[in-house]
């Protein structure tokens, strides 16, 4: 580790001579497999990225000139780089380096990724920000190619190619893969300009140009480059000037290439070849097994995890794979997420009802509101998160028209080493405002299973939340069985204080209300709320505690509040949640605690409030 | 109108011989602009499409094919040919037929479309349903060449194009327009498609084939139509086999190609080439202002509206020109609504810092806080309802990095003749919730201003939300002022009842507090709630009632209700707002009053809620 240890700085990497280059990769992928051994964390896109990144502020002048990672978990080369090589142990633990570019913590990281196909779209607003100040600057977006499969990546080079005038640059990083296989039209494309004598020729683009003088090869390799490509491109056909494909992993392809894409005008689209994993070759080999990984022993690789409890996303999978043998109807779908939403065996099975339809959570709604239209019965497994993307069409296409899809949430509540991009916070609030919705929060793994049987039986747009990682161990049982509708349940009987609690706090708030002595109920259904059981509760309890893990503001708390303001039923409330404020990477569990959300926590912030001696009320009623 | 009154379904349609499709065109033209002139609606879309509505239904076994029109606007051929010629006059009225299809309408239309770009989608499931349930039917999307710049079209076809099997048609609509004029590269592109040999050999298309024997000219119309284009356009190159353009004018040419098309396997797509406005030449010449228009004399066109009050709209353009003047970093930014938004003036004061990106509301945002990330300030200018498109872009690219975004939300609450889909209902739940989050709603036309320059100064994402058409008629002062985050203000002091008004509901809760004799405050902030006015109002009130034009669940009543729950005060509260129920097209005045959020139906809640004899409460204080 001789030579990266002597870079602080991307100023430091560009003394070096051209020759250390591929000697200080070699160091660096060394320290990114050792590193990330030890951490866990993404390992295959970052090997990938080693050449493209040292090239990139090799030629550039970082910071000012602006990077944009998109999707942003391959950055870990830029950030040892940029001067966190030594915080790199710390990686996606508390109050340590985010596994994502955070414009908080570097002047290098320019604009905060984690969601895919938004770097387009910042570098452009970069660069256009540079051409209204009269700066000279180079805005660069680093987008894969599953990436470019989002139609905002689209969005993004349809306005790019009519600003004429601004430098950017845009990579696309070709490794045939997302964290799923590559599907879609678009890749099959890409994998048709890689082929043949297109790649051949040119993977010495580079070279060709490195001498004479300097102006006159810009100009020449220019024509080069435009000529070579025939017929033009689909990203010409977009107004910018496409280059490649080259191999990313070729400095000697990569420096000059970009040296002199550096003094061309307008937009450019440099097309790079890498492989996930490359360099080692367990990784190239499994590039999804090694996508994200736990920590592991590099000579070792990563071994079969023993059995330990059931995650929730394999209580759907699981689930999935039940309701398609009993119901013809079933189509699954995923935006890109077969393994995360655990729809592996699903794929396995029903093939033939089985859709990924790439980075595309828009079109994934709506293509299932289409199939529920015939009658098909469509299951949409999405992170909470990433259901953001597909809000409106959520709202327009499925519930307005109160089509027949369910919703399988996975990722709700806090993420833990992903952070506050990845954060399924929002969802209560803001499915919970769409009428016909229907939404439940499971409180273990067996509710999980029964809430989705649940959801995929009523007749309309349902929604079905659970956390990451595994549930509390609740014994699953095989049938496919309902529960009612906007039906809640008595966890324990207690007196004083009632404690409403949602999905995954309910079984601390069980433990928090034995040690108090309180009434605790899980509510199961955010909407429709059983309003009979809060009236109920309302009519021999004292003080109302609601319990969930999403975001207070207009969350399920709320909706209890609004049923007792519906009711005209008067009575102490407190709200227990998520605070309204982004969440940092951490351990899931001291996270929670750390906002009160464990049995301590809830029972501490009952005890304050309702129970200290006199209650903390201004009581008003006339 | 001979000929169209023999016309109740698509049935009767194709049983007419094909010479009398184009004096039927002549008729529907007329009726259109007769029946749009007496009721206002869409026109210049509607005009543009008559033959290709005839085409459609006459070549295809409607409705067990299936025709998703995108954005939907342009279906009013569409709605006289399937049975609903007699009540066109009803057209966008309380209780009448809709502006957009609706699956409760007709079973002819196959989905509910307002929003752009769905299209591809929906179909795409219809025929995969087809595929799966072994049924033989076509889907046909028809989408127009702004449709097809948002990124979820491009989602669809990349998903489409390697769907090898399903009958899927996408027939793109080319007419060189949106609702504003073309931006973006793809536009550029298809007017390239259009340019020299490919129109022309292209027109001909259909009546080559004409003659011979069927199966055999289905072959050979293939292979034609395959060669014609060189080299592959972009949407071969996505799998689709396309054909094209063609004149969607010209019914000799339509109905042939379509039959043919009819014929042939897998995605396929057709190029049709119309003019918005087409046999009318007012609106030919000036197809913007004839794309939504009230009532009007068709001999005499479109008259320049009598000046009256100003609206919303307008007082937004006007301070983004203002604002502009003031400060050189401010940049302007819309998806495709230039006119829709009021940002005429400012284009054409302010060109090099106007932005129109296309109907491509996730770029415009992510695009933005690019902008911000280098010091310039975008006001991204954007309907509440089409906002739901960019929600996951507000939430990881703005309000997680809390960069300085400025959000003008027209058309907030209910918006009248276009209904339940552009309804901007949700804006106060779904925004209120994310953290860093500034959110204003303008109870006049003076204070939309100021909240404009107080959300342009505050140095983070702010939100503006105001509602369609015209204000009370404030006086609106030319200075640039401010007003300070998260304070309200008292609109009027009385006692017993304290009423807590938001953005356009100040004005009737005033007079219904005038009534009541009831304190009235103008809450002004969503977020951050001004605490220490609901503090104060707590303490010297019996009741509170909150008052929205949002939807009750998750609003700024349940803000209320959170505050008072934080603060431990324990307060009789009503929250009054819109029901949890989508809510058809009509007068907007009317449908308020309908939902009791007129000052009348808000005295009326309040009398009977809380000053009935006996106020109908629970109260439970220990």
């Amino acid at each position: 580790m001789k030579l990266l240890e002597t870079i602080n700085s991307p100023a430091e990497l560009r003394k070096l001579p051209r020759t250390q280059l591929t000697p200080l990769a070699q160091e660096l992928r060394h320290f990114l497999l050792d590193s990330v051994s030890k951490t866990g964390g993404h390992l295959s896109s970052n090997l990938g990225t080693v050449e493209l990144t040292i090239a990139l502020h090799y030629v550039f002048n970082t910071p000012h000139d602006r990077i944009v990672w998109d999707v942003g978990h391959q950055t870990y080369s830029h950030k040892i780089l940029t001067g966190r090589r030594d915080q790199m142990h710390t990686l996606r633990q508390f109050g340590g380096v985010s596994g994502f570019p955070r414009r908080v913590e570097s002047e290098y990281d320019t604009f905060g990724t984690a969601h895919s196909s938004t770097s387009i779209s910042a570098a452009l607003g970069m660069a256009q920000a540079a051409k209204i100040k009269g700066e000279q600057r180079h805005a660069i977006a680093v987008i894969g190619d599953g990436s470019m499969t989002a139609g905002m990546a689209f969005e993004a080079l349809n306005n790019a190619g009519v600003q004429e005038d601004v430098n950017l640059l845009v990579v696309l990083n070709d490794n045939d893969m997302s964290i799923s296989p590559p599907v879609g039209a678009l890749n099959r494309y890409l994998a048709r300009l890689m082929s043949g004598q297109f790649y051949a020729a040119a993977k010495n683009v580079g070279k060709s140009v490195l001498p004479g003088p300097v102006l006159e090869l810009a100009k020449r390799f220019e024509e080069h480059a435009k000529g070579m490509v025939v017929p033009a491109t689909m990203f010409e056909e977009f107004g910018f000037n496409y280059i490649g494909p080259i191999d990313g992993h070729d400095l000697e392809s990569l420096i000059p290439t970009l040296e002199n894409i550096k003094k061309l005008k307008g937009p450019q689209f440099l097309h790079v070849v890498t492989k996930k994993g490359q360099g080692y070759k367990l990784a190239e080999a499994e590039p999804i097994l090694y996508h994200g990984t736990g920590k592991f022993n590099p000579t070792e690789g990563i071994q079969p995890a023993k059995v330990g409890k059931i995650t929730y996303t394999e209580v759907f999978g699981n689930w999935l794979c039940d309701m398609a043998a009993a119901d013809k109807r079933l189509v699954g779908i995923t935006p890109a997420m077969r393994e995360g939403s655990g729809m592996v065996g699903f794929e396995q099975k029903y093939p033939d009802r089985y859709f990924d339809v790439g980075i595309a959570e828009q079109h994934s709604v709506t293509f299932g509101a289409g199939l529920a239209t015939e009658g098909l019965k469509p299951v949409v497994a999405i992170y909470s998160t990433f259901l953001q993307r597909a809000y409106d069409q959520l709202i327009h296409d499925v519930a307005l028209q109160n089509l027949d899809v369910t919703f399988a949430l996975d990722r709700a509540g806090l993420v833990g080493a992903d952070g506050a991009t990845h954060a399924g916070n929002y969802d209560i609030s803001y499915l919970r405002c769409i009428p016909n919705m229907v939404v439940m929060a499971a409180s273990d793994e067996n509710e999980c299973r029964q809430m989705l049987t649940t959801a995929y039986r009523y007749e309309g747009p349902a929604a079905v939340r659970y956390p990451r990682g595994a549930g509390i161990g609740a014994e699953i049982l095989k049938e496919l069985t309902s529960i009612e509708i906007g039906k809640g349940e008595i966890k324990r009987e207690g007196k004083g204080v009632a404690i409403l609690a949602f999905g995954s706090m309910v079984a601390p708030s069980v433990a928090a209300g034995a040690e108090l002595g309180a009434t605790v109920a899980n509510m199961r259904f955010v909407k429709p709320l059983d309003v009979e059981l809060v009236k109920r509760l309302a009519a021999d309890h004292d003080y109302f505690v609601t319990v969930e893990e999403g975001c207070v503001m207009g969350g399920a708390g709320a909706a209890v509040a609004e049923a007792l303001a519906a009711e005209g039923i008067v009575k102490p409330i407190m709200m227990l949640g998520l605070p309204d404020k982004f969440i940092d990477h951490g351990d899931p569990s001291a996270l929670l605690a750390g906002v009160g959300l464990d049995a301590k926590g809830i029972a501490a912030s009952i005890r304050q409030r309702f129970m200290a001696g006199e209650p903390r009320l201004v009581v008003n009623n006339t």
